[in-house]
């Protein structure tokens, strides 16, 4: 079967398991191995209380090689002060124990509720079993997809095959989150192993930008939770000789990561809570390329433009007034505004279109809105979903 | 009957009609005008795509003395080019010619349906009619009242009474708006009549401070409409000395104010869309004043505190998430929250407390959430509404 797990890329190995943390019974402990050790990035939340384990993968994260990762859901392990950041570095200390490393060596990622203790010895006590279960095939790789998702309806990965100088590299990608999304962090839990050999502040540099460009524009409700992490694990055993510049084979690597992160992100917009279409809008004509990001995000993230979509109306009207209201200069006698390709709005007026064209447009599971300014040369764009009653019911009768 | 329409302070007549903007037959043309004229001030939105009906009110409210105010619902005369500055000064013209005054010395106010050319014909030939109608009593305010509500489900209007040097002075206040609404401006459309003497300045002053600090705290759904306006008309005929300076009796007067806006911005909270209860946020503890402005917001704003509220949970866990994804300094180990008085989290830690209990003061259809970000001494505040399904489908099943 094809391999479009987190275990498709040479040197990695995978597990999920339920350890007694989700009352429900399903898979709430993951691990990623990598036997050989691992070049490692990672970008995590901007919010300023995070987790217990973003503190200790923040740190763990300047090892040279990072050889294992072990996730929780069903727990998020933020707020819960000392004993918290104890219950990370055990989590991290059980998997070294059992692969031969040091704790530094491991990353830890959490999600799930705030404010509780972890049931932390339900994890030890299932370790030794999980690491047992280590495995690359598909079937390991989606047991630990599992093991991460929480309110997730469906498996969030993705994979890219690709040469670099005639070596075959793969990278491969898992991600979980459904609501708590928002622009300007690495939005939720993703992880990334590749095979590709390259050098870790390059490795960096070229998750900074793809999470930039991907998961960073997707916001579903305008928030950061405390546990946002995103983490790429490089083995180096593609064959191919080690990236070390910003040439051709960078560049190559970069963009493959970031069609990779891109493909995630909207994966994401389309499970989000309660969400049954989602859309990219693109903002072109910004006097600079913070308005145009600015001003995307304002319609994205619009309660009244998403119940819009929601039902089908092409409510440029909304629209307008998203943009009108992002606090970015725009010019009214140029302000134009498409839904898929029709032109709803031209130069600062409404234009005459069918309806029901722009109504199916704006129905299709994934549709573009395209606003320009009219002012400047700049664009960016933004990742939303639709609002429905679905929503409000998921996070109105979830009780803690 | 105890009139606490805008019609209660001395000198102002009102009238409200249906003359076919709306199909469904209710009221969406009113007056109101103050025969001796009036002095005036007014806030506008920040939106940078603003109405016509703003563009000539900004203009108009410049004139010594303001004589009416003519408002349409069903239609927001936005988006609608030259020929929609055209209507609004036929507006104005309209209710000058009958009253006989300037067109400069009339206001004009629209709220309804962006982009559509309003049916101006429809006020002109309704206004001889509606002209004859204006009366100083509470049901001729009640009938402006509903001639300027859109989805608005109760009439939102409130009268404050007290005396200044011995004179008895009222201020008296009427407001629309149940969705696009957001903090920054003078929120949805906003009528405050009084009898008070006192100087244009103060007058503009008086108002801007009372909007700040009432209906521009309130965030519906985050965002400002096109047509935002908020008016108010000083007649001068309470008999008190006029007020010409920032002593006492300024001080009496503004503080009314206040009160009487913040009394209508929480019935807007209380009708917002879908919305069955509303509460107050209020941040202390801030390094600066729009810190604690900012925090106040990101909690009333986000949709998983207002699902949570909806929901009856009392989920601190999203209320601290909002305010660490808010960017504003805090410090981490005295963070706390209450809910109502009830402490659920202190100085960064999750406290106990009776979950029925809390449950019980989140379900009022009024309550405060205190948050300390033990980073200052700044303090500020915001109303929100809880989300409900019924948001969603007034917003995705109105189709423009």
């Amino acid at each position: 079967m094809f391999n479009n797990s987190i275990t498709a890329a040479k040197g990695f190995l995978a597990a999920g398991v339920a350890c007694g943390i989700k009352v429900s019974g399903k898979n709430d402990l993951g691990l990623i191995v990598c036997p050989t050790g691992a070049k490692a990035a990672a970008v995590f939340t901007t919010n300023k209380i995070v987790s217990a384990a973003v503190t200790i993968s923040k740190h763990h994260i300047g090892s040279a090689k990072i050889f294992g990762v072990v996730v929780n859901s069903g727990n998020a392990n933020a707020c819960t002060g000392a004993q918290g950041i104890k219950n990370a570095i055990t989590m991290c200390g059980a998997l070294a124990g059992k692969i031969g490393t040091d704790p530094h060596n491991v990353l830890v990622a959490s999600t799930g509720i705030i404010g509780h203790q972890l049931p932390v010895e339900k994890i030890t006590d299932a370790m030794p079993a999980t690491v047992r279960k280590l495995a690359a095939t598909k079937q390991a790789g989606d047991n630990f997809l599992r093991a991460i998702m929480t309110t997730d309806t469906k498996m969030k990965c993705a994979v890219r095959r690709f040469e670099i100088s005639g070596k075959k590299i793969t990278i491969a990608g898992a991600t979980k989150g459904s609501g708590m999304i928002a622009p300007n962090m690495a939005t939720t839990l993703c992880f990334l192993t590749t095979d590709a050999a390259i050098t870790k502040p390059l490795l960096a540099k070229a998750l900074k930008s793809a999470i930039g460009n991907s998961l960073n524009k997707l916001t579903v409700d305008g928030h950061q939770s405390t546990n946002d992490t995103a983490v790429i694990l490089a083995s180096g055993l593609a064959g191919n000789r080690q990236i070390t510049g910003k040439g051709t084979q960078y560049k190559k690597f970069a963009n493959e990561l970031v069609s990779l992160c891109d493909d995630l992100a909207r994966q994401m917009a389309l499970d989000a809570e309660g969400a049954t279409r989602s859309f990219k809008v693109i903002v072109n004509g910004a006097a600079t390329k913070d308005d145009a990001a600015k001003a995307a995000r304002a319609v994205a993230g619009y309660d009244l433009v998403k119940c819009a979509i929601r039902g089908g109306d092409p409510n440029w009207g909304r629209i307008i007034c998203a943009v009108g209201s992002a606090g970015v200069k725009l010019n009214e006698r140029k302000l134009s505004c498409k839904i898929g390709d029709i032109a709803v709005f031209r130069n600062g007026r409404p234009a005459k279109f069918n309806a029901k064209k722009a109504s199916a447009a704006i129905t299709k599971s994934f549709h573009t809105i395209t606003v320009d300014l009219g002012a400047g040369k700049y664009s960016d764009f933004c990742y939303g979903c639709d609002l429905s009653k679905e929503y409000v019911t998921i996070n109105a009768d979830y009780h803690t």
